[in-house]
């Protein structure tokens, strides 16, 4: 899909459509995320299956609209599901998102995910660090310093873009780079929004869940306005239950229930987000 | 245990059959439910136990009061404990559930599900499409349409009377068939239980927990009634939890207070039950 | 590190130092306890990896500050990445902890038990039966007798620790013991410590994730301090959670609102707590 510069209005017609598709999202994830992502994809509007043995991978890959290939807690079976339902998503042309946590700090599955990458997921999403820390992997490394701040992830986010079609460091103000292709070359963009809680980090999978919820809308718009969308949806529903909680667990409930109720209203009036061009250095 | 029409009276006996009693419940599950379903057991009344190894399955089947095998999430482990728990249940003869998530749609799973059947289930318990796919799976496949309404499924679930002793697909009627044996031939039954909220299929593992809980409900009182009074639990709390919600977030936490806190009274005022002979068409 | 008599002031110490330095807890945990366990540690200030297969487990154990290791639900797979973990934890001399989830029970996992009890953990913590089942897999195995009362495990856990510097049953009333050395040689002790609610059995994985916070404090404190800081500031969330709730899902959720929130002042007012000398008989 051709990629767009996105704004308020394109954001709303793609949450509008999500809600109107229900996608249905194969979810490759790790143990700790597999019961939040899947109630974060139901109350956000989209469904999800978690079809993960190396068996049916494939298989199910022609039921779904998107896909999310999440390196948490990687066992050898559970690469081998991810293989082979990437290799059928690229041979469907499937848009799929590769969320690589740790991959720049452990090595086994630093390897995994270089390989991966080869596949050409639609987008990569992760923290600042483990952004940095793939972009390390490839064979062109260029040994960026670790953060946990999605701004210095910029050019590792950007040098990703080799690869994938936009690519999303989360944080307080996530980061999101893409490229767009003009007669006179290419141009780099970089959306920011605002997070909506510092109590996001306090509940375990809510990253890895954003993940999936990308690749729920990478199936109703295109990369780029699909991760920016994704982020605004998390956001503006963090915000709004973090304005009715004090402590992490009456957020993760408001935060479901947010993700459920959020309005076209509701981003007008919550959503901080820009758009700029990326010039180079 | 010889099958009778349930009735309210019925079913209150086996509710607080399940509260005195705390059947232990062994569960070999998907990996999104293992948590919820441990915890809706737990606020019913019932003991959970995630035994779920091939090296142990069989021997925890000794202790365990009910069974269930949910085929959300296969590995080809988690399929070699099933089968030799399945082979121990049948040989001390302890009732247990087949829940047969999408056994219909995928090839792999389907071929296990059709294996299974020959173990001859106690209670298989699905929702509509799975009712119908897992019918079509038998020998003498009579293709089933899919459909999402129980109402459709009830032909599908009657032919699988040969394997079981009650059939459930659940959904906003949950539909239950079982039928009774007299010196003049079989009769077919066929129990309604309305539904207690559309938040259901927004909380994930519902379904599959409810499978659960018709195990623990097994052990207590014979198959059609167990499956009655486990539907009828679930949709009493879900109906007092839904009164307290708009949101699934809320929901999913009202509901499992709700399990805990429902009275005969509750169910009295709330459950809205039938039952009635099927006659062949 | 050596051990002493805990008391409110090294509690609070403990607790204020968990807070500040926010240890690294790897989980070698069961697939019920995943992600309550990691929304546990984060709530109560640590943090959560669950890196559990055998290509990574050793390799995390030199970032970790500290390892939980749990038997719930063992396959083939976890057992192998425990033992690497172990190992390396016992090279680098770093704190462990075994949660051995019926391993008096299985025979399995109670070989793997008593394998493990070899590399001497730094804590064993569960609950009676299942301090007096591991106390009876040992060589000289002295037949103690089942039961749920902590009480009845004391001198089950007290040979226990031949292996371990501290070990927990938990129960209605947490019973703890260590031993420290003299130059007359050794004396045992025992603390006690209230549980803060009788809704932690009807929440999954509430004592398994309370085997991880004592991981976490066991980085920042020696390990009978440790052990009594975890269990304390368990029970004094739970008594706060409980004050407010009578449903277990409502408890759940307040539970973890509550680990966020406990103060220096919370100890002080709700924790029910005492030490003494054990006695031989």
């Amino acid at each position: 899909m051709a990629i767009n510069i996105p704004n308020l209005d394109s954001i709303l017609a793609a949450h509008q459509a999500l809600k109107n598709q229900k996608p249905l999202v194969q979810c490759i994830t790790n143990s700790v995320s597999v019961n939040f992502m899947a109630n974060v994809l139901l109350s956000a509007g989209a469904s999800p299956a978690m079809v993960d043995n190396p068996e049916e991978a494939a298989e199910f890959v022609n039921f779904a609209q998107g896909l999310v290939i999440n390196l948490g807690t990687p066992t050898s079976a559970l690469v081998e599901a991810m293989q082979l339902a990437i290799q059928q998503a690229s041979h469907l042309k499937k848009p799929w998102v590769l969320d690589p946590i740790a991959a720049g700090a452990l090595s086994w599955r630093g390897q995994i995910a270089a390989d991966f990458l080869s596949f050409k997921p639609t987008v990569i999403r992760g923290n600042a660090s483990e952004i940095i820390g793939l972009a390390g992997l490839g064979a062109n490394s260029r040994g960026f310093d670790s953060s946990n701040d999605p701004a210095h992830s910029v050019e590792a986010a950007k040098s990703l873009l080799d690869h994938a079609s936009a690519v999303s460091a989360s944080g307080e103000i996530d980061h999101i780079v893409a490229k767009t292709s003009h007669e006179t070359g290419e141009k780099f963009w970089l959306a920011k929004i605002k997070g909506g809680s510092h109590f996001f980090p306090l509940v375990t999978a809510s990253g890895c869940s954003l993940g999936a919820l990308v690749a729920a809308y990478t199936s109703v718009t295109d990369p780029f306005n699909a991760v920016v969308s994704a982020h605004a949806h998390y956001a503006v529903a963090g915000k709004k239950a973090h304005l009715k909680t004090d402590a992490p667990g009456d957020f993760q409930r408001e935060f479901i229930n947010e993700l459920y109720n959020v309005t076209a209203d509701d981003f007008e009036q919550y959503l901080e987000f820009s758009v700029e061009e990326l010039v180079a250095a």
